[in-house]
Formats: structure tokens, C-alpha cells, sequence
């Protein structure tokens, strides 16, 4: 305090002043001691926490999936009054130099989600000081910093499980890109549970795919023109359970009627849609909180409770399910 | 550095080292250094901008509306090199004393989305400094602060325009909550373009309710099962137009073919339903980038281009509109 006072020639109760929010301070004095507090970053005792900073790093923020992982990164950041900031990198891969602007005055922990940081960054933030949470980590055997998951392929069991209750026999799947591990097990998970059950997946009624709604379409218009049509879809997003819904709509099929379909993440328009979707909860929510946890652990050099943390997703049965046509 | 130095008890270029993120420091020296840098907000002078934080309140950040502007705003700011940082409050309104936790040291403006930021507050963060950013004003009569909002009327006209270009006569509203400005300005241009029109709207053709699916459900099947059932719908939010999808569906009624839909805010759902949404679209990374520069210009003591910025709506016509049934 007494720097900045002297640094912006004003008494040491000015800035007092400033730093409280008192109103009987200048206009422009005022906003030359904010900046300079801001600058040095002073801190009140009773106040230290909302000072640290963890910064979530999010390829594309609109994706629904990103959206309910900050909803629970946010409420944990809040009650335990750390500072939450937004970052993104443009590419699919973060541009040369990019990860210099991440330094120990600007965020404490970096939380870096559906991203393509790769081990080189990871040490880059590591010799900084600055620890790395992965969610969703695709490739866990060259994975360096701790991560956060949830249960693909238990996950593609329980949509098998809840189709054969229903009475299905014909079943498809929208995968997701083979090169992602959580496609792979959402589709392993399914498979071998339709397996299992004697009812095992043709090859040709496995289509792969990306996550998103147009892909979705593309893939669900070729298993339903296709021959032996499914009756039962399991799709590895909720955006491609989307793109199968407007599919059907396009070949006026009835959705549960002549086609039951289950997405896979539960974003937040998965019950909005018509009908609304039956889907593969992630604990979306739940990962964000433990994200900013573990990063709170890391920073405080605290061992973790876990570190690659696996999330149980959970079945949620609304609309778009029912049993197969007669 | 010299003072982070003595109260780490290292060598300056120890400090330094750490600053710089070079690997050559012993794990515990680096993490008791990086945790005084950052305390003390140690700013390189290339780098400075990093440092400077721009606060957006939300009260719900899984709203896709808040999404799109998060969008356009971590965007701008990214380019702009400030640290966009996210806060909520958790109840309608802010609980008492939430709003201390705001100080020039968190924060250097706050950047309020659909909040309940009063007079009061807004004062409250003025005596300290902090410059306050309303978006999507309630209540412009009181309203102290800068603003940014959209042409919420004249996309009420346009979405009247095109219906009646596509030959419509029996016109229905599913209206937003009237307490709200932006409700009753979409629903005042849809009635004065379709009055102007020789098309008055019914009184028993608006019906009023909140801007979410289930809302829409409900007004759309009260509508859609009332006498003189309107062929053509506006929806004062994609949500609501959302909920009108699954009203139609469960009444066997076909959208386009029986029932023309649009909505309002082109969020990212809106373009993955069966069909896909024609809606009145807000430029929703368009203001989330606003408010950011506006931001800066107001911690700069610059002085606004606009103080209440007001940006245009633009039609997007999807699947959801169509010629009437003969």
C-alpha cells in the first residue's frame, strides 16, 4: 500500500480509500490507484483466495458438453473463491508460443478440456510451475498430467441393456471418430453387451462418424435406407442422436414409434428436443467440480485423491425410446 | 522482483528464472516463488495486458444465449490479450455483501448478462472503480450504466414479414414474460408489422409465458388445440419455439407442412432440431465483443462510441417455415 500510494504521489489512507470501495476519493485519482493495486495485486488478507486464479482452457466454448463442465467448474470456483478464467486457442492444435502467455502471475492451474495439448505442453506449464488437469484425455498411455473422465464404455452398455428391455433385436450404431478413446469405448461398451446378450452387431450397422448433428444425419440416413433396418440406434453423441431425429423426420419415421434412439452425454438441449432424447448421462457438472479440486490440490502441492479420476455415467430414460414396431 | 526475491528468501535471478519459466529451480523453491508472483502480480511489461481482468456475471451460464456471447467475448478478449474471468450469482438476485467481493484487484470491469444488477449495485462498483456493462437492459429508465441490447422490435417485424411473404393469414404468439423489455418488444414489431398488414393479431392468439421449452410447450398446445388454429407461430426465444416443436409432435402435427414455426436468438440448438429453426437471429458474438471493447474503453477512461449500443437482428431461414396447408 505504501508503494502504490507513493507511486501515485497520494497518502497511504487514499489508497485505503481506493482499495475499500470508499466513494470520497477523485475521479481520476481513483482510477490511478485502482490500477496500480490492480498492478501489484494487493491483497486483503481476509480475501486471499479470490486472487488465485485457475484458468479453464476450452477448444469451442459452444459445445454443450463444454457448457455444463464450466456450470460446474464455476459453482466449485465460487465456494472456494478461486478466480475462474476462460481461454481458448483457435486451431485444432495451439499456435508455436501460445503456451508462454500462461506464466505463474497469470493463472495458477491450467484446465484444459476436449483440447489438444500434448505432452511438450504439459512440461512447458509443468517447468513453470503451472499444473495441467486433462478432461477427457485421449491417449492415456502417453498421458503426463492427472485427468478427468467418466465411464465410456459402461456407458454404451447400459443404452444395450436398455434396449433389449425394451424388445429390440435390430440394433445400429453412430460411432464417434475411431481415433478418440472415448468413441472406441462407448462402441466396445454397446457391442459387447448386444453381444453378450446373443444379439451381436452386424458390421454394417456400425457407421462411423464425427459428434456432431450433420454427421449424425448422414450416418442415420444410410442405416435407415439401408437394408434390415434397425429399430434401435445408439448414437455417440447427443448432437449425432439430434442428426438421427431430423434423419427420421426427413424418411417420416416416428421417433419412438418406428425408431428408438439413445444419445450419449446429456447436454443440456437433449431434453428440448422432439421427443426429447433418452441418453447416456455424463456427470458433466461433477467433472467440472472435480476439476477444480484437483487443480486447487495440485497448486497447493497436496497429493490427490485420485489421479485419473473415472465419472460413472448413468442412463436417463425420456422420450425418444419405446418398444420396437410390431 | 527484488522484494519477491527477499521474502522467498532467493536470489534474484532465481526470481527471474521462475518468472521465466526456466526448468532449472528446485520444485518447492519454484512453487514458493510462482505463488509470490502471482500475489504481488509481477507484470512483465510485453505481456501486460494478460493481466488486466474483465469480469462476465451470468446467472445461467448453460443458456445458450450466454453461451454465444461467452463465445464472442472470450474471443475478443483473447485478441485484445485481457483475462476474461466468469462469475455467477446463485439466487435471482445477488445475496447481501456479494458484490464486496468485487475490488480493482479481482477485477477492472464486470460485464453483467441477463443479471439482476440493480441501481444499487451498479453504484456500488462505480465507488470503487469498477466500470459495470449491462446486457440486455430491463429497465432502461434507470438504467446507469452503459448498455448493449438488440433490435429486439424490428425482429419482431421481420419475423411477421416473412410469414406473410409465404402467404400466411391465421397468425399466433407464443410470447416472453411482459415484465421483460426484449418480450414486449418481439411481440409489439410481430403485432404492428402483421396490423400494419391487414393481419391484426387476436388477443386470444398471444398467449404469455417464460422464455424456456417447457413454457413453449404449454402455450404452443393451447394454442394449436384452441378454436381457429394459427398455421404460422413466432416464439419470443428459440426455447419456447423449441417446446412448440414437441407440441406439434405430439398433436401429429407436421412442421413445415401444417405448421410454420419461427423463433428468436439463434442459439446453437436452433440449428439441430427436426428441422432445423428459421429464427430471428441476435448477434450474440457480436455483443459478447462489444462489451469487452467497451469494457476496455471505460478502464481506459475513453470515452464510449455508443453508450447504449443497440445491435441488428437478421432473419435465418431454416426447415421450420413453409407455405401454409392449402
Amino acid at each position: 500500500m505504501a508503494e502504490v500510494a507513493e507511486l501515485a504521489g497520494v497518502s497511504i489512507s487514499t489508497v485505503s480509500k481506493v482499495a475499500n470501495g470508499s466513494a470520497d476519493v477523485g475521479e481520476e485519482t481513483r482510477a490511478r490507484v485502482a490500477e496500480l493495486l490492480q498492478r501489484y495485486e494487493y491483497v486483503p488478507r481476509r480475501k486471499r483466495r479470490t486472487f488465485l486464479t485457475v484458468t479453464v482452457l476450452v477448444r469451442d466454448i459452444s459445445l454443450a458438453t463444454n457448457v455444463e463442465f464450466l456450470a460446474g467448474a464455476m459453482a466449485e470456483a465460487q465456494s472456494q473463491r478461486v478466480q475462474l478464467a476462460l481461454e481458448q486457442h483457435k486451431d485444432d492444435e495451439p499456435e508455436e508460443g501460445w503456451i508462454e502467455q500462461f506464466t505463474p502471475q497469470v493463472t495458477r492451474a491450467v484446465i484444459a478440456l476436449s483440447s489438444a495439448l500434448r505432452a511438450e505442453h504439459h512440461e512447458q506449464l509443468a517447468s513453470r510451475g503451472i499444473p495441467l488437469i486433462v478432461v477427457y484425455p485421449q491417449d492415456t498411455e502417453n498421458l503426463v498430467a492427472p485427468s478427468i473422465g467418466a465411464t465410456d464404455w459402461a456407458g454404451g452398455v447400459s443404452a444395450a441393456k436398455h434396449l433389449l428391455s425394451l424388445g429390440h433385436s435390430r440394433f445400429a450404431m453412430l460411432a464417434g471418430p475411431h481415433h478418440t478413446l472415448v468413441a472406441r469405448a462407448r462402441l466396445s461398451g454397446f457391442r459387447d453387451a448386444l453381444e453378450s446378450a446373443g444379439a451381436p452387431l452386424a458390421p454394417q450397422h456400425v457407421v462411423e462418424g464425427t459428434f456432431d448433428y450433420e454427421s449424425g444425419i448422414r450416418q442415420a440416413l444410410e442405416l435407415l435406407r439401408g437394408p434390415d433396418r434397425p429399430t434401435a440406434i445408439f448414437a455417440a453423441s447427443d448432437r449425432q442422436a439430434m442428426g438421427a431425429l431430423e434423419a427420421a423426420r426427413r424418411l417420416g419415421l416416428r421417433v419412438p414409434e418406428d425408431l428408438s434412439l439413445v444419445g450419449f452425454d446429456d447436454i443440456a438441449p437433449s431434453s428440448m428436443t422432439a421427443p426429447p432424447l433418452t441418453t447416456v448421462a455424463q456427470p458433466l457438472k461433477e467433472m467440472g467440480a472435480l476439476a477444480i479440486t484437483m487443480a486447487l490440490s495440485l497448486i497447493e502441492n497436496q497429493p490427490l485423491a485420485v489421479r485419473d479420476a473415472v465419472l460413472t455415467t448413468s442412463l436417463v430414460v425420456r422420450g425418444s425410446t419405446g418398444t420396437p414396431p410390431a
